[in-house]
């Protein structure tokens, strides 16, 4: 097959690959992530990018316009190599790094919890390292190689557990004892059911190593973890490479269900975002793979079976049964993973097809499971994903949110990069603005916190009615509110202020998808709280979780009714929740007992039965809400 | 590289090879099994073929004499393909089908013990078949595929012992279970540990299968088990591909320790060995390897470790250390093993480097750790292993014998294949021969039990004295009684009368090197006794095994003093014990964790140690011995 180069700006990187390679996976070859939403359908228009030299094949070009078409603006997911190309990518098309959340919340509220945790579990962690001087053998003391090194091992452990050693490293052993003088340091698996011998090596006293990782849909961040101290030596994240077959889980599962090469092709994905972070990881901390003595994996349902490998087609047909929530725990070198071959790789079990390992990571996070105080528990995403409950009880829920909060379904939507606006101000008598923009940029589009705070000061200056519905006879007489021939919009920055070249505008499409995924989120709320017959001030404290929920801002979000009104210092946020869980199982047994018996324990409620949600939903499509004695600070 | 014809005769059996290959791999690949004692080194000369048309390269030509240069004789493991050649095997430098010892005995006395042994145990094999109706998931019965197996499981299953399911068996799961309207068949294993589902398959009646597998370093049989009724369905016996490799331990060990590539090669020997006996079992019992569901592996303690691909240099060197005696149970994928992947491979744990599993599978045949009575359990090969002991306590010992048994080390020695002299008889005025052939064809060389009968000949003939010196002046002044330029030698065979068309012989070298072998064993079964302070007519009973044990002669053998003078009633033969022990440990958990026990509790006695051997060997190199009064009954 001919070779031809891509040549990406501003980068100016290069790429050699195959002919008819399309220009999104050239891209992602090269290492620049591109946004595509529909999963490469040529729908969402996404992933666009400019062709400055060189004639591609083209087999469909969505709904680009005329005009963008004379300026080579192209879909990289509908275009092909057919010879050597320069292409550039613009800033509206891109996932950028910064962007990953890797653990901090924003508020720091968590992050002693979280050391208390720690010392509340004690550290014993789930793989380590022991040191050994084993006796050398002679012709009356002639016991076998793993015989003589079994018995110093139980010199140093408890007795309680069986010991075992996996042929691969079994087949070391007779030239590493000698090599070493029979002096060696053993890597163990040390688990509930036994300790396995994981690696022999010539005497030493480094620490054993692990991997705490979250798998999210959209995001992979790993934590390097010194397993001796439970310090985390290190960590990074990156997008999940999965992004180019989809944005949300659904389009990941559509695609990996067509074929079992595509089921592969989506585990290989995921597999490689979580080696190249761990590779670069350890390079920086000048370690080897072989140092990573076990791995802990967060990430919801559908990112869990895929991680494993497993067909996720059930997850998306009624009734939504995944195949397994207690993973089993598997050696790396199964599923290729990078670190020690026969590490254990261990997978947070899931509760059913839409709440996964990272909410029970996250609940686990949040130590809500030993609280006497009831703890309400969201992670917003594609799906709002809560849990309610204390000590006693817990309760679950997903409520699909749709991917607005993400930037998904919103005109100017992105995500929250340099370039978007997280914070609006509406004079209520001018309609005069002004923006906040992540990296202090022209903006080119609008993320999350921002669409929140928009909405909220839509609705305070008089812009939108309760219902969403826009008020075009507005007393400012502003020319930012208009009709255009398919809605009416608000003007946020003229194209002049803007870095797209063009007005940034919200339209009252967007609004009522906002809207809805707002009422969506607090629905499932309620219905949780109908479950257990509570009333929304029974709720002692709200913790927040995930990347979106990091920039959210309480005060606006109360006041559109995304999250319940309660006094501010009853919120936290809590970060990477799933990481950090994941990190806590890595570095103590019992947290990982805990986590297994806390999937168990946890109530899941399936929405979609039976009419409250519906109730609850058609209710909250009002802002706040249609029961305004729910929201009496709004109402104030 | 160029490929070459190669036609064998008299099979007229074509292969296509590389230029470069031996005859001796060539005729391997044509399924045609050639002698090769010395592991290919060129210095046994076993390994004759004769060159009929063409013109391969030879880079040696050992001790062959120019009359056979001159008649296109040439030792394969030196000779290379470099063009078409027509190559005849003749029968002397052939390894044959009939020889391998597939179990029975010769006496069938041990049968009836063996089947007790199994309903002492009771069927409770280590793999098994359930079947289960599922319960098909709904809104409100959401449980995962997994979750609602496992409760079909423990309805079935004692809840006492983990449950566990690998990853590529999880994969399978959620369209087999949709497939099968969720009545399904599970293959389990079952051990003391925990269960594990290797197999879902849609829901059917048939039982699982096991294998039982006997590793000779000579030959491997393998047994097709029904593991619901304990039946063994099929047999069949094959020598092990190792033999290219050289004919005893020592020479594999020494070719395997050269590379890892080596290593790999005569590891891959012995797993292809199984997997054609293993296929072609199944295959005329009409069924598939996923329908095995269990295997059991008996061997001596190198032949385990190769079987393992565990590197068997330090069993050869002093002081003789094993890498492992209880070897780990590994997945059948792991080694590659014709069974389903996920089915566990058991390997007989071993005592010492030179007591194995075999040995151990082969003392559990006995039940000799349940019998009141002291049994010492014999089995000769190339090292004779001995166990002595009962109920309460249990001292093994292996003597190096030598290869003489099996035609190794003298002159017209050969294995016991048709053309070998099973039994000789000598007219002791005449000294005219009588001789009894396997196959009944003319003779071409004499096996293991033909020459201990030969020898107890020789010296009731007087042609020998008790030290094995040939009296040249006999009464009978017979022609048969000779001097060669080196050697003495008795004519058993006159060259009209033999296959090879050369007078068959025995010579004073020989008949010397039999009484070190007899006298090792005997010195072996005396040192045991001492351990323990005990004399030979304390011994309840004798139990031989083992493919020489089987053909021999009780009355003779205590003649030469090769075994104990005791009554003939005391004496058994087991047969291939080692298959035995096998099949009864994949058969019951019980036998298999007795086996475990067993293995702990057998004391290994070290010969090399201390001087009581030595000793004993001395006394023993006399016929019957130096002792006489060991041997009322030869005295009498």
């Amino acid at each position: 097959m001919a070779q031809y180069q891509v040549r990406f700006i501003p980068e100016n990187r290069v790429i050699e690959v195959e002919q008819g390679t399309s220009l999104l996976k050239a891209a992602l070859l090269a290492g620049i992530f591109i946004k595509s939403s529909c999963g490469g359908k040529g729908t969402c228009g996404a992933c666009k990018v400019i062709i400055l030299s060189g004639d591609p094949e083209v087999v469909g070009t969505g709904n680009l316009s005329p005009e963008q078409l004379a300026r080579g603006v192209r879909l990289s997911c509908h275009t092909f190599v057919q010879g050597n190309l320069t292409v550039e990518v613009p800033p509206e098309s891109r996932l950028q790094e910064h962007q990953v959340l890797l653990g901090n919340a924003n508020q720091g509220l968590v992050q002693e919890t979280e050391k208390d945790l720690l010392t509340h579990y004690g550290c014993h962690p789930l793989s380590r390292k022991v040191r050994l001087q084993c006796a050398e053998p002679t012709l009356t003391d002639n016991a076998s190689d793993w015989a003589r090194l079994s018995l110093e091992l139980r010199r140093v452990l408890p007795m309680d557990k069986p010991l075992q050693i996996p042929l691969s490293v079994l087949r070391t052993l007779p030239e590493t004892l000698r090599l070493a003088h029979w002096d060696v340091s053993i890597t163990l698996t040390d688990l509930d059911t036994g300790y396995t011998v994981i690696r022999v090596e010539p005497g030493n006293d480094r620490p054993a190593y692990g991997l705490a990782v979250d798998i999210g849909t959209t995001t992979v961040v790993v934590y390097l973890v010194n397993l001796e101290t439970g310090e985390v030596l290190d960590k990074q994240g990156t997008y999940n490479k999965q992004a180019q077959y989809g944005d949300d889980v659904i389009s990941r599962i559509v695609y990996a269900v067509e074929s079992p090469e595509n089921l592969e092709e989506i585990h290989q994905a995921v597999i490689g975002t979580i080696n190249e972070l761990t590779v670069a990881i350890l390079k920086r901390q000048n370690l080897a793979k072989e140092d990573c003595g076990a791995a802990m994996v967060a990430g919801n349902t559908t990112m869990s079976q895929l991680f494993l490998g497993i067909n996720p087609r059930y997850i998306r047909l009624e009734p939504y049964i995944p195949t397994v929530n207690s993973t089993p725990s598997i050696p790396a070198r199964e599923i290729g993973l990078a670190l020690l071959p026969e590490a254990l790789v261990h997978t947070y079990p899931s509760v059913a097809s839409y709440v996964g390992g990272d909410i029970v990571s996250g609940a686990l996070a949040t130590d809500m499971a030993h609280s006497e105080e009831v703890i309400l528990f969201i992670d917003i995403g594609t799906n709002g994903e809560i849990v309610l409950g204390n000590q006693d009880w817990l309760v679950s829920c997903a409520c699909s949110a749709g991917p607005c909060f993400e930037g998904g379904g919103i005109q100017f939507g992105m995500r929250a990069m340099p370039g978007a606006i997280e914070r609006v101000n509406i004079n209520s008598e001018t309609l005069d603005v002004s923006l906040k923009v992540i990296g202090r940029i022209l903006p080119i589009g609008i993320c999350g916190s921002g669409l929140v705070d928009c909405l909220a000061k839509l609705r305070n200056a008089g812009i939108i009615d309760r219902a969403g519905n826009f008020q075009l006879e507005h007393p400012s007489g502003s020319q930012r509110i208009r009709m255009t021939p398919n809605d009416k919009e608000f003007v946020l920055a003229w194209a002049y202020q803007s870095g797209g070249e063009k007005d940034i505008v919200i339209t009252e499409n967007d609004v009522k998808n906002l809207i809805r995924a707002k009422g969506a989120i607090y629905a499932g709320i309620r219905s949780l709280l109908q479950m257990v017959a509570m009333e929304v001030d029974q709720i002692d404290k709200i913790v927040i979780a995930g990347g979106f929920g990091n920039y959210l801002n309480v005060h606006d979000s109360v006041q559109i009714g995304l999250l319940p009104d309660l006094p501010p210092e009853k919120f936290e946020f809590i970060g990477n929740s799933s990481v950090k869980g994941a990190r806590l199982a890595l570095l103590s047994q019992r947290a990982w007992s805990e986590a297994t018996e806390l999937a168990r324990k946890m109530t899941y409620v399936e929405l979609s039965i039976g009419t409250t949600f519906m109730d609850e939903f058609v209710s909250a499509l009002f802002l706040p809400h249609t029961d305004l004695s729910l929201f009496p600070s709004v109402e104030g």
